[in-house]
């Protein structure tokens, strides 16, 4: 299942389910008004992920008894008439971890930048957009604004010192993040967080898919295109750090809470590695797609 | 005034006033009802902040006209009988400027790590603990916990692109934060957050003091002192990047919300600073002072 928040308008902010047609979505409340109200579907992502054991189930069943009764057609939203929220904006900063694909490292700094420990640095929730929303250009602040596709975790389950072997139990889903960077401000201010955390400069969604859609997600392929040119294309299993490691090692001396969200680190392919650099301009259109999950796609503004 | 956020026995969580003689607390809901329990006090240090010019006039004539009625007594509570919690708990991870202080960048690296540009990282809200509550010593992950006394600013007012002249203006008021970190981990994993976002690693408060009370926050003396011994000392007015350059220049592309607290960085005389280095020892305790704001003292746990 495929959740996300969105506008529309005569709906106002809601939380949805995006059907598996990919054209449609069904905003819950209207799902909980055909299955029963006393359900009290959750109203927030966060609320969702903290029931999931509660709410799934019925909304498993709610869409399949709407569906049945040809109904779905009734409450479904085209996913062309909706506005795109960040499907869950967290109570922490996002958790990002760098230099976390072999290649990028290498053409970020040579072989002393292949990371021997785990980098994390994080992105303020000020700097989340959804999917068709605008990055900002920046244009007074940075000359090298660059793209960075990601694939994203979402915590389900709290936890602190998560062995490997059981952090998939703590993942809710998957989502897409595009962990734009300046990468003048980036190396400017010597620490990563002030050119990682421009206002809008983390697009993410369209949806956080629930992880029984993604079988291993090791497999899945991650591609990044912009004005249609594809730049970064690798597979998740090519992580130096995966992502079962990832949760174990942050969460040894950090809680991990339900909602708290960890980028998994870029692909090689950014437009800082290139000779010249190919950074992005207002107008360009950027594309993150993960198969399983689907497309993230954003336009630099002007 | 100097608000905060604590427990006592019959009270549950409370939003408070610490009294000018520094033994006792007034919990705000009980002044509400000496006043006017239309007058809707907040419940929550946001909502405080983020409605000041509504709260403030009114929380000081209800203690201004419970005093004068003898009342103060009857409902205030004294500080050694509450648990203090961090006085608020933001919707960012804390802002925390890196070297702002010539000689601690002195002391942990020599001339070339006295930085040319703000140097920003971040601490996780889970790190946050009160006044008095326990640092976990972390004995299975690092061996060099360090303490890091630092001023606090805590926003007031929204505002991005905020002209250096304006920022005091978005300042609601200051606090204390110890940075504690593991100096191992800090620079094992390159970024800074790993190191700096251990749980509990972020002693607060007291209480945060209104900026009202605070003539020229420059002139505040910052004192650390570990199991009595004086360890840092120095003026914020020795910081490199004041507190109103700090704002500026976080503001020109992050927006700054209401609640969100930068920590402004920790002048010399940390443990590592020390040959050979003072790290953290369990059951040790830590006093950070600033005059006109209080004492944060927390305790190392076994």
């Amino acid at each position: 299942m495929k959740f996300l928040t969105a506008t529309a308008a005569g709906k106002g902010t809601f939380l949805g389910l995006a059907l598996e047609n990919g054209r449609e979505i069904v905003p819950l409340s209207d799902l909980e008004r055909f299955l029963d109200p006393a359900a009290a579907f959750p109203k927030t992502m966060l609320e969702l992920i903290e029931k999931e054991d509660q709410f799934l189930p019925k909304i498993a069943e709610a869409c399949n008894r709407a569906e049945q009764a040809g109904a779905l057609k009734n409450f479904a939203v085209r996913t062309d008439d909706v506005r795109f929220l960040p499907p869950h904006v967290p109570r922490k900063n996002i958790f990002c971890v760098g230099k976390n694909y072999r290649e990028h490292a290498l053409e970020m700094g040579g072989e002393e930048s292949v990371p021997e420990a785990l980098i994390v640095f994080t992105k303020a929730p000020t700097a989340l957009i959804g999917h068709r929303e605008t990055v900002p250009a920046h244009g007074d602040l940075t000359g090298c604004l660059d793209y960075e596709g990601e694939l994203a975790v979402v915590i389900g389950k709290r936890g602190q010192k998560i062995r490997k072997e059981a952090a998939a139990s703590h993942i809710f889903g998957y989502t897409i993040v595009n962990d734009v960077t300046a990468r003048d401000l980036q190396k400017k201010h010597r620490q990563f967080f002030l050119g990682k955390s421009l206002d809008g400069s983390c697009p993410i969604g369209p949806w956080i898919v629930h992880r029984s859609a993604i079988e291993d997600p090791s497999r899945l392929r991650i591609e990044t295109r912009v004005n249609g040119e594809l730049r970064q294309k690798a597979r998740a299993g090519e992580m130096i750090f995966s992502i079962d490691e990832i949760i174990a090692e942050i969460s040894r001396g950090i809680t991990l809470e339900p909602g708290d969200i960890i980028a998994t680190g870029t692909p090689s392919g950014v437009g800082s590695g290139f000779r010249p650099p190919k950074f992005l301009r207002p107008g360009d259109w950027i594309e993150v797609s993960i198969d399983g999950i689907g497309v993230l796609q954003n336009r630099v503004g002007e």
